[in-house]
């Protein structure tokens, strides 16, 4: 994707101009449904299950419904917002591998049959709560080339996957594999590795006369962010049909599943927010800008400056220098951009609206209730709430 | 204070008994009352101005209303919590040096007399909004000490402070000067360097004629938690008392400010979360406990493990090992203490109610709103509304 799919669409531009109150996201909902059809199309036979917590807004639920998207949830909330925009609870995936034991119960008796687990107290939970369903085992990637950190929270050995999937299989459940490559992956190589882990566990159940249901690819897509520039969806596509093919060939389980969230919605959004002051600061800190959103009200991946924000200014075109991006609150770590200074306009001044680009993941949800007395993060839509080609439409 | 003081009193040990839904927080009011009235014995001569970002719950603020307390405040959001729960505007300071400047105009109509700035920009709003109030000059810290970071977010060199208050007193605003040695400041002898600057700000003033009508000393009083116990007030009140004497003696300003946020309810409080797994993990990842609160639901000072709770289980006692605490989200930076491990029974399961003490501060506002569907924290207090002493009690 390049950069210039980032320019908003006149829906957006329109409401950016209106002058409502600041800070605000604005989600484009046909940019979502172009994202959904362009993974679809890039990886047929494999079914895309969006991962509400990238951004769960209603509207933007609905408009997946209806381009046909399945949904991955982490908890009970996320799957009533999914049944509440429409969504059949068989295209619905739990991919928590951490569930209170009553949620996996009332999960499964409203129909949900894919549950991820990692580990043998959880998947005994699976056993007596969802009996009959496809037990998905995460294994544990490392998440190299990925911006947002993996850790050792999720996923077990492949090794300890054969294990547990045989004890699964004993318990009368369907077996599942899943792995995640790490959250904006932008190496279209990376789910490589993984897969020959992946061809490992099969092998190895074979022997057992043991077959997986179901195969989860996990999400990393990417979106279009400073230095960090992901591939569009057919690269990705080709990269990961090369590498089932070279890893599983004729192996390949019969449910194949992916779960994208920021590659759907994050560039189909933007953050309008005012300058508050700019500042020059003495002992060689330099300019400082500091913005009406922040670390506390939906910019939670500028900790670290993990994920950095695209700006566009009013006054873009003229002299410029680099400064220093920080929130509104009295928390220190309440800074966007320090150590990578961004490049803004030497006349930007107080008052002035900003955008970031590429904020419609992973923002509104992060937003803290109201962190020194500040609301959180206003979310928008604009776009048609059905696809195009649904008959809702 | 003594780690003792951590346990809960009647009232909270009947609530967390009660079965309510997890995760929760319950604070003493009580215990906050106990802690302002002990603050302002050890600061004879200092308005204390609870840092209302701690904790703005309702009861919080009415309780410190009636035991005589002022307020500090970071927007208008927080100006409107303080005057719903009845403190009068001139209780209250504006502490957050980056202002919208219509706010700064709305809190100067409503009453409120202490602005701080840190920048000439900021000093403008100042003198165009609030004529005739006091700006209060932030000078920098490096912050030695404290747990919570500081950064070049907040503060300007002495020196520049002269000039900054030249420039206010010629914007016929009166000048106060104010610093912050770092939240969880646990060396009650922080303020001494801090003081020293102060000094030689008062001095360079005096040679112009000026004079400065407020100092305020900040906050950072800390709580009790692992590894980082604070001193109690007295200890805090004798070193700052010190400290003054030898800096300013007989120039010290007529108006003293201190500003303890997470002094005053930060022991108040105890979270109670449920257990929802209890696993070991292979490759030397070792046992990990998940609770059903997180970094995304009011513990967000977990991140790098900066600041730490102590735990407590209704196993203690018997057999205990290291293990790893996580909360419940798909995020893999949703972990509470990996590097330092926290030694937990055995006998520790799935179901367990868990508590976390000294969590009455910075939990329920850095609360997302709804991270991967789980509700922001929920909030109970206990204790009398007001002081046993007030007239209103």
């Amino acid at each position: 994707m390049s950069p210039m799919s980032l320019q908003p669409g006149p829906e957006t531009a329109a409401l950016l101009a209106a002058g409502l109150p600041t800070p605000f996201v604005v989600v484009d909902l046909d940019v979502v449904g172009d994202r959904y059809r362009s993974l679809a199309a890039a990886l047929p036979g494999v079914a895309v299950h969006y991962a509400v917590k990238a951004n769960p807004d209603p509207a933007v639920l609905v408009r997946l419904v209806s381009e046909g998207s399945s949904f991955d949830v982490a908890s009970w909330g996320e799957i009533e917002q999914c049944l509440d925009a429409g969504a059949a609870p068989s295209s619905i995936s739990f991919g928590n591998t951490v569930k209170r034991r009553d949620v996996v119960a009332r999960a499964h008796e409203v129909g949900i049959r894919q549950f991820a687990f990692d580990s043998r107290a959880e998947l005994e939970k699976l056993a007596a709560a969802a009996p009959g369903s496809v037990a998905v085992c995460r294994i544990r990637c490392d998440g190299a080339g990925a911006a947002w950190p993996l850790s050792n929270k999720f996923g077990c050995a492949a090794d300890e996957a054969v294990d547990l999937l045989r004890a699964a299989a004993a318990a009368g459940l369907e077996l599942g594999l899943s792995f995640h490559v790490g959250s904006q992956q932008c190496d279209p190589g990376a789910w490589g590795p993984a897969l020959a882990d992946v061809a490992m566990v099969v092998e190895k159940l074979e022997t057992d006369g043991l077959d997986l249901s179901v195969l989860n690819l996990g999400g990393g897509f990417g979106a279009s962010y400073v230095d960090s520039e992901a591939p569009d969806a057919s690269t990705y596509g080709r990269s990961i049909r090369r590498e089932l093919e070279r890893w599983l060939g004729g192996a390949v389980p019969p449910a194949l599943v992916a779960e994208p969230g920021r590659y759907l919605v994050a560039d189909a959004g933007v953050i309008q927010s005012e300058v508050l002051l700019v500042s020059r600061r003495g002992g060689g800190a330099g300019r400082w800008v500091y913005l009406d959103v922040g670390v506390f009200t939906g910019l939670f991946e500028a900790v670290g400056e993990a994920i950095r924000h695209r700006v566009r200014t009013p006054r873009d075109g003229g002299p410029s220098e680099p400064a220093v991006l920080a929130g509104p609150t009295c928390d220190s770590v309440d800074v966007l951009a320090e150590a990578h200074r961004v490049d803004l306009p030497l006349a930007l001044a107080e008052g002035d609206r900003v955008e970031l680009l590429g904020a419609g993941a992973y923002t509104t949800t992060y937003s803290t209730v109201g962190f020194n007395g500040f609301a959180p993060l206003a979310s928008h839509t604009v776009g048609s709430p059905t696809s195009p080609s649904s008959s809702a439409a």
